[in-house]
């Protein structure tokens, strides 16, 4: 029984969702995996390319497409994947999931466990794949697209577990009546909302869709995952091992299909509006994401874009300040939905305990060690990675169109190990507080605003606006003064945004840890959903509960 | 410390709401509440009537206005109650929730509960308001709005007290990192979303309106109760303790408002359309309902109109259900969302241990009960209660044009004590399962159909069906076949509706018991809320994680 064998990875995992202390199933480090697995990761990854993609275990495909270039080589993958009638996706789903809701949670949670157990096992390939399809570092996509992706599927399955566990599968009610009483048997039973579908995006193509599809599975409902056509692979190696797993197992590998598309003939929307589709997760932009929310009669669970803010008022000390920002809008090119837009900085400039800083002095020092940790030979394109695609690099060369003053230009930078690299240094652009036609939207990527304010009343003002305005997913704020982080705390959590005070060293507002940190909250527009709080499970069953008389 | 004084009250609801099993705080018999209760409640009632009602602690109010009549008396109350702006109230409301969120939930619960307890001294004054605004019979008007209603408030005070612990309000986070660690300390607020606005029916208006009140007060919202104007007066009497009380240990009554309003001016869609409100209650018809689930940017909690189907297929002994089910479409006149509209009989007949009985004597039978019981000059009346108002009487007067054959004409029935009383006995239709026209509605109020089918799979499928296109809020079904009965629960459960089986005696399918029973399963057409299930009260509010470097 494989609840009885991973009883204690989900007891733990249960706990931890609870405890929210440090705690990670799957270790993050590379090396905790064996000396072997990186050059084993390496050679299965360049066996799939150029070849059809062939362990799903779906049939009945229509056609066979693939458009991934990677942003590493600029070539071409050369895999292709198995295209599927909705129809016959949705039918197929359909019918998986009459068997897999009639499964108690607590073996459901088994099999889901083994599924991660066994990605486990891929976790370089699937590395190696994010990398070049996402344009992430070796060392990000390994982290992200693996053990971090997996530790959040283990929240999801601990949460619906937990939650499904919740009520007595079957009470004896007995109310007294005088002499007499009244005898019902009752049963409760938690029903699954239906065909669940999963779209993914081209930048966390793992991280972002396994907390859905894990949530789905566990409470009881089929999935169909939707990657995004420029990111397919990673998440067609783990949907390929959860099937092997199921139909090891005994289960219907349809239980979980993969959807993929091509961008001349994207099937999203023709998903969605299926009629037995109920669950949609989506993460991407913000256009899309308010068609998905409109959708009617679907439960919808968006992770769109936002403004993440910071807010620099006071700090002991600059220097490990800056060098934390630097490398937080250096990491990934800004691509994260955590990476921080807009440095919100009084003119006046900011307290230290060697004194006062002026505005000029903080900016041109984060100038100085943006440039420096891009530029640098050993760091730079490492931190950077590469960019996704040609808009969002676009996007970077123009941006000292968008008006204000550049500070620092955004420029090609280097990949030593790949000379063709899609890399880009961030370009950093200071403005006014009155130019919020610049920086009040989203400029997903190396862009950097730093917003001169009139104190820290002021920045705090416009970060809370900006969070009202277009979502905000992080704000990370620097400050000695208590009142000032209380109140900082206070109004940015009123309009629902988590704040990361004083972060230096090694630890950044980029990063959000599960069975710790909520992600997304689901209350301002960056997404209605949050990782993995109870709403991202309750809302894909129902209760329902029945009475007979007793005898 | 109310906290400490009821810790012992919301402790025992707690684990009521987990088990399931019978419950309750208040007790529903009347004589629980002393002797002399009942008349003083008559004298506490006539006091009220052709007076403005000053017990609100609201001040400037716009203007007075009241157009209640009862449905024993067909007279006006000739009660006024203020009006307010709707900014006046919004505004207050905002002011008022800044203090309440900061509250402690466990300090919230206490006070909540301490409002119960002095609702409790008023229930036979809120049970001659229910009686004289509804058309409840008084047993009925005293256990619905007073005990019952009292204890769907704590299982909701309770499911919030408990969520809003799930998670430590503060946290040492520890990442190892080889031979260093980082540690962040964290803390997770649960962040209320915003006014809440409780839109109250005319049938139940202390019922249906005090879960979505007390589940925004538990998670820190203030609400504002937006009554039927043809029943105010129960809720109003509520509304006034509850503010007194506030006021009376300290708290700011305008935590929860009151916002009376006339068929001549209504205030909802104003009110529900304020940028303010965030949350909204809503019990009443499905059009309305559906404006109200369609406003953008609201979390909303619906129960509408449904058809309840009763599945007849087999019997032990007819003669007991067959009265169990004139009980069910007789009580309070089909005014109950839970009242079986549609039963389906097979052209066959039906099972029983006595032999097959036929359809049509199925349906004599039937008809035989139902005039019994509602002519019967001891029971009649006080089981119909009265109709509460002319539209749903002119419905049921003209019930014979909508088609089928008529088995039971319905008739004024006289009630002894009130010589006026808009009594009237249900009218019993027959139509075949082609008649979809005429079945395929909500018949509000004392209209029953039997609906004659191919057989009983026949009818699960037509139950089925009434539940996916309209909604249901019950089932009721009668099999003595044990394969039979879990078809019946696997497919009704399948569109999320709640099957009761074999119901006889003191015990009927319109009856939902608190702390066991869920209402509406939030699945189906009748409703997107479940009283009170996780759902109801998880989406009140947001959880918001903060970090901080620590030193």
């Amino acid at each position: 029984m494989l609840a009885t064998k991973h009883q204690n990875i989900i007891d733990n995992a249960v706990k931890a969702n609870h405890e929210r202390a440090f705690y990670a199933q799957y270790p993050e480090h590379p090396k905790a995996y064996g000396e072997e697995a990186h050059a084993k990761g390496v050679q299965s990854y360049q066996q799939l390319l150029g070849k059809p993609f062939k362990s799903l275990l779906q049939t009945n495909e229509t056609g066979w497409s693939g458009e991934e270039v990677s942003p590493y080589t600029r070539e071409v993958l050369g895999i292709t994947y198995p295209e599927f009638a909705v129809n016959d996706l949705v039918k197929k789903a359909t019918a998986a999931g009459k068997s897999w809701e009639k499964l108690p949670v607590a073996e459901r949670a088994g099999v889901l466990t083994e599924t991660l157990e066994k990605i486990k096992d891929y976790f370089f390939d699937i590395a190696n794949a994010t990398m070049h399809t996402t344009g992430q570092s070796f060392m990000m996509s390994f982290q992200a697209s693996g053990p971090h992706a997996n530790d959040r599927a283990l929240e999801a399955i601990a949460t619906g577990y937990q939650e499904m566990l919740r009520y007595p599968p079957t009470v004896s009610w007995e109310k007294p009546m005088g002499k007499a009483s009244i005898k019902l048997y009752k049963t409760f039973r938690a029903i699954p909302k239906g065909v669940g579908v999963v779209v993914g995006c081209s930048t966390f193509p793992v991280w972002n869709t396994l907390p859905g599809v894990y949530a789905n599975l566990i409470t009881g409902n089929p999935v169909i995952v939707k990657p995004h056509p420029r990111a397919i692979l990673p998440i067609a190696i783990v949907v390929s091992v959860i099937q092997q797993t199921l139909q090891d197992n005994g289960f219907d590998p349809n239980i979980c299909q993969l959807a993929p598309d091509s961008s001349k003939n994207l099937i999203t929307k023709e998903l969605c509006e299926n009629p037995a589709v109920k669950l949609i997760d989506y993460t991407g932009g913000s256009s899309f994401g308010g068609y998905i929310e409109s959708l009617p009669g679907k439960t919808v669970f968006t992770e769109k874009a936002g403004v993440n803010s910071v807010i620099l008022d006071s700090v002991k000390d600059l220097d490990p300040v800056i060098q934390n920002l630097a490398f937080s809008v250096s990491l990934y090119s800004g691509q994260m939905c955590t990476a921080p837009q807009n440095f919100f900085v009084p003119e006046h400039g900011i307290k230290t305990e060697k004194g006062e800083i002026s505005f000029n002095e903080v900016v041109q020092h984060f100038r100085d060690a943006v440039a420096g940790l891009t530029k640098h030979p050993k760091m730079g394109a490492g931190t950077l990675g590469a960019i996704q695609n040609d808009e969002t690099l676009e996007r970077a060369r123009e941006a000292r169109q968008l008006g204000g003053k550049v500070i620092l230009e955004g420029t090609p930078v280097e990949n030593e190990e790949f000379s063709n690299a899609r890399v880009f240094a961030p370009t950093i652009i200071e403005v006014t507080s009155a130019d919020n036609n610049v920086y009040e939207k989203e400029l997903f990527g190396p862009i950097v605003l730093i917003i001169k304010t009139k104190d820290t009343d002021h920045s705090i003002q416009l970060a809370k606006q900006m969070a009202v305005n277009l979502g905000a997913i992080t704000c990370g704020a620097y400050t000695t003064d208590k009142s000032i982080k209380e109140k900082i705390i206070d109004e940015m959590n009123s309009v629902f945004t988590p704040v990361s005070l004083n972060l230096t060293g090694l630890i950044w507002v980029n990063q959000h840890a599960a069975f710790s940190d909520f992600h997304v909250t689901g209350g301002n527009p960056a997404g209605n959903a949050s990782f993995t709080n109870q709403e991202f499970i309750v809302k894909r069953f129902v209760w329902v509960g029945n009475r007979e008389l007793a005898e």
